[in-house]
């Protein structure tokens, strides 16, 4: 993108860039529901108390206050009411959502009396963060999220269909080549349990940082944080550096010789899907067991995803399996799901010029003016090619032909529309600069032209 | 609707009512671009500085604040990264933009180069108000806004055009039959100033009280806060009382006998627009002379609509000219738009019924699983059926049948497909109960059944 946006963080499209956004957008949302997964939104904004639910959260929470307060007394809905300053002690304050999963657990524990599980949705909003802007990192971004939710429980079979969906809808996009990298938190916790190391969540934390620190500092932080013993370091990390693009990471693992349920449980899961995703979508995946995920809320399956060569843009696709997320009394609602970073893609798409709209405007024809008193006709002709689909403005001055036609030139509009003294009808195409006969009740643009395209580059 | 949003204010649909928002948002979205209009998105977050940039607001404006404030001590950008607590002497603090207009001439200016003039868009997001919720007003909601702006100058027929636009949307939608009813502001300050009152914008003010208050309090207002006299409050109530759905206002208003130029002029304006409008969009359209706009940027023609027979929704589509809201040096951006309040709209729509989605969830055929080797067999059928545009599910366990059927039943999906041992599949309309044979290459289901269909009750 030539421009910066004015405020560090908040990127904002022209519209020309908004069309390749909108192309992915329309792009998810036609793969989703081919899938057979329902559109919800839910509010922006949460209470503090609901966002921290699950303890420590490693993402920067924006809180809402009212500008201007008045006393709301009288108000008489002071429980849910609550826009005064969001102080972290106060969990009736209010607050941007920093992701689409827990606003979602949210949404399906207060209306599970009106959904049929399990249930499967699509959501596509913005979500804030208030992070460092850097590359590849906004504080206001679109994600694109796909879960399934059961009640009760949820067949482990959802966490491969969901790996699938998602390698058909990225498949879809005007982007690189892309890999799914997969593991799964019951063999990782399992082999750190079988080796001794009990702590697994710090365990987690610590692999999760070796793509950044490397090999050797995470080694030194399980020996000095978690009194690993250089052993049980070797170990964890010798698990972490397994990927292979089909099921032989069981074998390797295997070959480490340690012995756990909980480790053989995650094998034979993270055998199933990579299995079946390498047989359904090939080349789209592999086993990779350094992949720890840091939020705290996965149970299983967990998922991120890069695009090959663009591997530093970081995880354009995240997310895996939930068990504990969402509950209601003894009623849980196990999960499965994974995040598309929409504009993380998009950002990416434009810098790289992946891909471009075939014009900058959804506009096909300009009807052109003879005179003043002509508008009025143009707006019977403008109808008629609408109602066949076709983008139609009118111009809103009688300005010289030439001016007319420099201005759909300017707007990327590709068709002049003319109608002759004596009422006959002309087209130009303002690339070719042939111009034909026309009929409004009958021409049409060819297929390519009618709509805008967007296309690799 | 049966529930209640959780937070006051903050409105949620179900995956069924959320359909017949996606079908008044695909609507609207159709319509825009029909008549040529860009899809843009400007960042839900605006400085302080910038929403409160026309002075006095009567809006409510949500501050933003981070919850884990750290010392931004190295971010080397202190100017634009300003997300310390949101006070109103902070011009640079950080809050939710209120409504897409002012975002729009932020975006406009800062955008000029990039863009060809007259620019046209459309605008489709959710803002946010901390005002009290009731029936009609929510906290977050919807709208839908389309905008013509020039550089220097536009010519007012985009007036006209923007109405017959919103018309044509508006008649596009499951809604009761609906009423533009439109102004002129300088028709009423030429009149306010021709009877003497020169603070029209306080006249203006006093007169948008009208349908809240009733004629007398206004008359007593005007007297007491801006000093009318008898007569003076007489013409002015008398004017604001003329209503026509023809140019014939005009007449009413000459034979009030006041003389003025801008009165002359706003005159003139509101004639072409009334008469263009009830020519091309016959019984959409008033002259109401009442309408004013609290706002303060508008400089012309100002509308509002009201749904006939919900008339106490309040308006659902208001907007008007502005010539002076963005400005970069001496470059003047003049405008004129409407914004759709689509949340309003849907939450009416919704709760009169006045429009339902044919089934709960986008698929339409669940694939059936014979046993559970029988999987990706299925999601190959699956995969075909997707292929022609068709949504597919597959089981997720091979239950017996009856518990399949059961299961597409409780979730609205019209048609299950099974494969017999012998590899013939037959299709099931769980509606008639009928069962066919089907070929996974060719079936289709009928157009009425290949996607959800929202239509009026």
């Amino acid at each position: 993108m030539a421009r910066t946006a004015s405020l560090s963080g908040f990127p904002e499209w022209l519209p020309q860039e908004r069309l390749v956004e909108l192309h992915v957008l329309d792009t998810l949302r036609t793969t989703f529901e081919l899938h057979g997964f329902s559109s919800i939104e839910t509010r922006a904004v949460e209470t503090v108390g609901q966002l921290l639910r699950k303890g420590d959260i490693d993402k920067e929470v924006y809180g809402l206050s009212r500008l201007q307060e008045d006393d709301d007394a009288g108000s008489g809905s002071a429980g849910t009411d609550s826009t005064q300053r969001a102080e972290k002690a106060d969990p009736n304050a209010l607050a941007l959502h920093f992701d689409l999963t827990v606003p979602f657990a949210r949404y399906v524990v207060e209306n599970a009396g009106y959904l049929a599980f399990p249930f499967r949705r699509y959501q596509i909003q913005k979500v804030w963060r208030g992070e460092r802007p850097q590359e590849g990192r906004a504080r206001e971004f679109t994600q694109a999220d796909i879960d399934v939710v059961g009640d009760g429980e949820l067949p482990f079979r959802y966490d491969i269909e969901i790996a699938l969906v998602i390698a058909e809808a990225l498949g879809a996009l005007p982007i690189p080549d892309f890999r799914l990298r997969i593991n799964n938190r019951k063999l990782a916790e399992g082999f750190y349990r079988g080796i001794g190391l009990t702590d697994t969540a710090g365990v987690l934390r610590s692999i999760d940082k070796l793509e950044k620190i490397g090999a050797e500092k995470v080694a030194q932080l399980l020996k000095s944080e978690l009194g690993a013993t250089d052993e049980q370091a070797d170990l964890a990390l010798k698990l972490a550096t397994i990927r292979t693009e089909d099921t032989s990471f069981v074998q390797q693992v295997r070959a480490l010789g340690v012995k756990d349920d909980l480790l053989d449980e995650g094998l034979g899961e993270l055998e199933q899907v990579i299995g079946a995703v390498a047989q359904r979508a090939p080349g789209k995946v592999v086993a990779d067991l350094s992949i720890a995920r840091g939020l705290d809320y996965y149970t299983g399956t967990v998922v991120e995803t890069v695009l090959v060569g663009h591997e530093q843009l970081g995880s354009i696709c995240s997310g895996g399996r939930y068990d504990a997320l969402a509950s209601k009394g003894n009623r849980k609602f196990p999960g499965v799901g994974l995040s598309i970073g929409v504009t993380r893609l998009v950002s990416r798409i434009l810098s790289q010029e992946f891909a471009v709209a075939s014009r900058a405007v959804p506009t096909a024809v300009l009807v052109a003016l003879n005179d003043d008193d002509s508008w009025s006709a143009a707006q019977d002709i403008a109808a008629e090619l609408r109602g066949r689909g076709i983008a139609t403005e009118v111009a809103a001055k009688a300005e010289k032909f030439g001016k007319q036609i420099k201005f759909a030139d300017r707007r990327g509009i590709p068709f002049v529309w003319f109608t002759n003294e004596d009422g006959k009808h002309q087209v130009k195409d303002l690339r070719s600069g042939e111009q034909v006969d026309a009929d409004p009740l009958s021409w049409s643009p060819s297929e390519d032209d009618l709509h805008v395209r967007v296309t690799t580059a």
